[in-house]
């Protein structure tokens, strides 16, 4: 089963779309909790206990555990089987960013891949084909291409025209024509402008998408969810961190976690019902 | 003192441009060395203080490290602890690929400048600047923007044509005009094309640029310094890995290095003497 079917079975299992963003900030745990690597891992496992039927997947972000070293890594290590073990449904996705020439671009896929184990990763399209194609080899775990990302710099380059198209499109399109040949590639497209998710669908009609930026980034859920959907009503992660991880400051911090999760579900049932 | 100007200073005395590539491929270390952790580290320090008197910089490949995991992001502070300590004019640079929206980038900022306390990194511009601005904030530490890579998938995006222009060069404008504003960029382009190296040192007359591609890629080395370097002869870095690192996979695998980056430096020395 690749992993797109994978995804495509629990959202239609669970009825959900949610992807939640696990980014320990050191800075923001709660008050109670350690500033320390004990304390992220406490943090996120209690937040990904309490939110797991809620979620499709959960996208793990690198650079969290990274900025504490060795011992962040053995701690996301340690998240992801944890993950895999209790939860063998919901996709682990390891938001590292990478890409490199095709020899480091390998040893990179083994770091996500094997070391953490991850079934799916986020990576870089500027240096091209070869510097993919490292991780594309792994067919059974996805390969998550940024398109059109949605921070503030998102358009210095994706938003460059390029024959009269925008960069991030011709990203989809490199990915559609040439990159999916094993059916695990799926594609980052921002919320922040609804309008250019509708046209990377229309380009990748079966494709995947992440969807961040729903958030604390402000982007239109309703109109991603129209414009992002595959025909299967399938194919959509939004993903949603700061919102979800720090409702609370609190001792009821994984309590509150799960309630914005369980607050987004109906919120997606309601926008579904309208869509139908 | 800026990371360029300590740059430039370490090329004038030395009269070298060479930056070794420290890319421990587990399986291409020497035959006696064990296959793991305990064999790269040793393998890397041998090579370090084996050819440390012809270097201007080592450039630590971190997917290498990564690979091993926890173990190997520790050999790889150690590594980089070390070179500082023994030879403290020499640049170290984490060669990461990092970029990622703001808080997160952040994060990596924190892991390649503070965890494993880097001169200089390298980012990725796909994501714009907000991606890269949390490393521009070390204004001691260099920042080395992907420009035009030396792989095969470098044309894909780099040389996709932008208003007449390609990609890469609309990426070192951004540079030049908006993201150095802390003195502490630096840009990467191949040696593949020498061509395309004149082109952006038309464009970015002082920033250093750090070439690779010219050992195991093919890349022309006389060409690459003609067009690179800056009117003061400096501001290019030339680096070299495999043809290196891998002189020899004997018990003489530090010695054949250092005989090898001689080798490197005595050809710079004919080449410059053709080029005044």
């Amino acid at each position: 089963m690749t992993i797109s079917n994978k995804l495509n079975n629990i959202i239609k299992k669970r009825n959900s779309l949610l992807c939640v963003g696990i980014d320990p900030d050191i800075e923001k745990l709660p008050t109670h909790l350690a500033r320390n690597t004990q304390g992220i891992y406490e943090f996120c496992s209690a937040i990904i206990q309490s939110v797991h039927e809620q979620v499709i997947a959960f996208k793990f972000n690198s650079a969290f555990f990274e900025s504490q070293g060795a011992e962040g890594i053995l701690v996301l290590q340690r998240l992801l089987e944890q993950t895999k073990v209790a939860y063998p449904e919901i996709i682990r996705i390891v938001d590292a960013k990478r890409g490199d020439i095709g020899t480091s671009s390998k040893e990179y896929a083994k770091f996500v891949f094997e070391f953490l184990n991850g079934d799916a990763v986020t990576v870089s399209p500027y240096m091209g084909q070869d510097s993919i194609q490292p991780f594309l080899d792994y067919v059974d775990r996805g390969v998550i291409i940024l398109c059109r990302t949605s921070n503030p710099g998102g358009i210095d380059l994706q938003n460059l025209q390029v024959e009269g198209k925008p960069l991030y499109l011709r990203v989809a399109q490199y990915v559609v024509q040439h990159w999916n040949t094993n059916n695990n590639c799926w594609l980052v497209v921002g919320a922040t402008v609804p309008e250019e998710l509708a046209q990377v669908r229309k380009l990748a009609p079966l494709l995947p998408i992440l969807v961040p930026g729903v958030g604390a980034q402000g982007g239109d859920l309703e109109k991603s969810i129209d414009n992002g959907l595959t025909r299967e009503g399938t194919g959509l992660v939004i993903t949603i961190s700061r919102q979800i991880i720090y409702a609370s400051s609190g001792q009821d911090y994984a309590e509150a976690a799960k309630a914005q999760a369980e607050k987004f579900n109906q919120q997606l049932k309601e926008i579904q019902g309208r869509l139908r």
